[in-house]
Order: C-alpha cells, then structure tokens, then sequence
C-alpha cells in the first residue's frame, strides 16, 4: 500500500520535524463518483493528491456555464482547492470526482508553513502551478483558434482514451459542460457528425464509428 | 533615480552575495514603442522588470491571430520571457513594448540559482505566477462568457483610461488583434456601436461618445 510520502516528490528533502507534520496532519478522503469535492473560493479545504480516481477541475461562469479546465489523475495534486495559500490566486475553481476517488487532504496553513520554510516545496509549487498554467493556455488556444465541431471531435477521441472503448457514456448536457458552451449548440454539432457518420447516437452514449475523419476535424482550425 | 533593490520585494530577504550576483548581471535595456522584447519560446531573454514605459505579453496562433493575455507597467515582472527557468511552462508568449520603455534583464540562470538557493525568491516567483495565472483566468470568462460586442465596449474604456482621453488612436487591425479576433469582425462590431451613437469613427482613430452605454454594454453577458 502506498503512503503519502510516496506521491510526493519533495518527501526527500523534507526535515524530520515537516515529515512528521505532513503525516499527521495530511487526512485520507473517500468520493464518489459524482461528489463535489471544492466548490469555489469560499471553501479552502486544502490541496488535493489524488490516490486513485479521477477529478475534474472546472469553472462556472455566473451564469451557471462551466468549463473543464482539465483532469487530475493518480499522483496528481490540485493546488486551486487551497487557493487562500496564495493570496494571488484572485479565481474560483471547482472540483468534482468523476469516478469513485480516494485522495490525501493537505490543510492549506500546514502547506503554506511547508511553502514558506522548505525550498523544495516551494518550487515543487512552482513547477506544478506552471503545468496547470499550461493546459490552461493550451485551452485558451483551442477555444480562440478552433470551431466547437473540431474541440468536440478531440473531446470525443480523449473521452475513447480515458474510458477505453468506442463507445462513450455521456449526455449532450454533459458535453456542453465541458466544453463551456450549451445543449442545443452541442445536440446540432452531434447530428452534423452523425449526418456524416463519424458517430452513431444512442440514449445516453455516443458510439465513434470513423475514428479517422474525427481525428482530421479535432486537427483543423478554425480558418 | 532608481535602482534594481527598490524594484524586488525580496531584495530585503537576499544574503550579500546573492544581491552583488543581481547587482552585477542584470542589465539596463531601452526599447522603442513597437519594439519586440521576446519572440516565443526559442530564446529565453530572461525575466523582464519594467522601470519605466508598458509593454503587452500576447500569444499568436498557428495561423498568425493574436490575443493579449495582460500587459506590464512600471514594477511589474514578467516570469513567462524566461519560461526556460521554469520546465513546465509549455506555452509560447510575446513581449512587446506598447511606449518607450527601459527595463531590467535578469539571466535566466541566474534568477534559477536564487529560486534554488532563496525560499522568498521562491514564493515571490509563486505569487508572480498566480497573478497573472489569474489575469488569464478573467479573460477566459470573458472569451468563454461575453459576446465580442461587450468585449470590446470594455476593451475602449480600458484605453481610454490608459490614454487619459476619449480619443483612442489605434486601427481595427490592432484591436482585433488584442482581442483574438479578425479586422473584418472588428469593423462591423464598431459600425454598430456607430449607429447607436456610443463611438464615432475617425481615420486611425475612436472617439467614446457615450461612455455610459459603453460600461453598460461591457457589463453585459452573452445570454
């Protein structure tokens, strides 16, 4: 069985006295698919390192619209749950367990005495807030720079990967949350990919029928 | 006149050697209004503090459409010029300079040898992060949550503050290219808030006529 010094990279470079901190302050949590694990600024419940499961982290606009922003896997660790450890970070994320998920809770004072007395956790925080940055750009190009037909396409094929079948369960609503934009939109681009047979629709799930033409389309952009 | 120290909240926190080591590498640079400061990930400058002037850090697509992600005044440092300090900074930003500016460089080695070695350059460089992490957050609501209409009411009362006058000298290539849009979109955007009286077009230039329906259509969201 693994222990939470195993899923961190700075353990090594830790003190005795922050190790045994970290391990008796650190809280094991259980999720079920479905529970949301933070919601917004309000709560700062602490950071994140995901033991086994799958979260996604998103917004909400203030209309209720939300956005992926991206997927925390096993070893991953979301910073943005704890955002009162950087004063600087002025947004509201989401986090929500998208299959049954074990994590360790880190209390965000003990994390910030971490950040502020070790400079391995400090820079650790660094590296790990610069790749969080990163596939927020990677989004923000997408979005500005590709059709919603294309992103759904690259959605569809990386939904393929994550559940390993052709076959995805998912709702057109669903869908729309992801990609930060609404049923109806979504629903019209789904036919037009059916139309042209590149998926089938049934209840509930959608089926990849021509892999190919889908990976083409989530490639274009948007002129 | 002012130096380097009087620029860095963590000078204080810096031991002798490290602050002669600063003192010594990092260099005094002037650029022309228009003049590229960094181009993409291919060269690593090194972090830009600005004395003096403004400069814009915008990212350009594959196909050639740029979109301002913030600017930098006075006593503003820009981490992402020397994105070859940080590994997991994945993305490509430009740095130009929108006014006459001077600036100072720090090596990009040299700032990675005080990160590794200063626990408050270290959460400096967090919160340097943060903030702008959050600036781009704001402007993805703002893509993700408002329609162009509203973006660019709010895009000409942001310069017209900048500028100090209801005149703003720019061209719709300009703003389009601010705004992660096209001149031809621009154009017919601003042909409407002409109609309804809220600017009115001269050649090179937008003067606000009715800055009370511009705040009002900026607020506005897309449904």
């Amino acid at each position: 069985m693994n222990r939470i010094c195993d899923y961190l990279p700075f353990w090594k470079d830790l003190s005795e006295d922050q190790r045994s901190l970290l391990q008796n302050s650190a809280r094991e949590r259980s999720y079920k698919k479905g529970e949301i694990l933070h919601g917004g600024s309000e709560d700062c419940v602490g950071l994140v390192l995901v033991k086994r499961g799958q979260l996604r982290v998103y917004t909400v606009s203030d209309e209720g619209k939300e956005l992926t922003l991206y997927r925390l896997f096993e070893r991953d660790m979301c910073l943005f749950s704890a955002s009162c450890v950087l004063p600087s970070v002025q947004f509201d994320i989401m986090v929500l367990a998208e299959a049954d998920s074990e994590v360790y809770m880190i209390p965000p004072l003990l994390y910030r005495t971490l950040m502020d007395s070790s400079i391995a956790v400090a820079n650790y925080t660094n590296e790990l807030m610069a790749s969080h940055f990163s596939e927020v750009m990677w989004l923000m190009d997408k979005i500005m720079n590709k059709k919603l037909d294309s992103r759904l396409a690259a959605f569809l094929l990386e939904e393929r990967e994550l559940v390993g079948s052709d076959t995805i369960k998912i709702t057109h609503e669903q869908i729309a949350n992801h990609l930060g934009s609404i049923r109806e939109v979504v629903t019209r681009v789904l036919n037009y990919l059916c139309s042209e047979g590149m998926v089938r629709l049934g209840r509930g799930s959608i089926l990849l029928t021509d892999l190919k033409r889908l990976a083409e389309l989530a490639e274009s952009s948007r002129r």
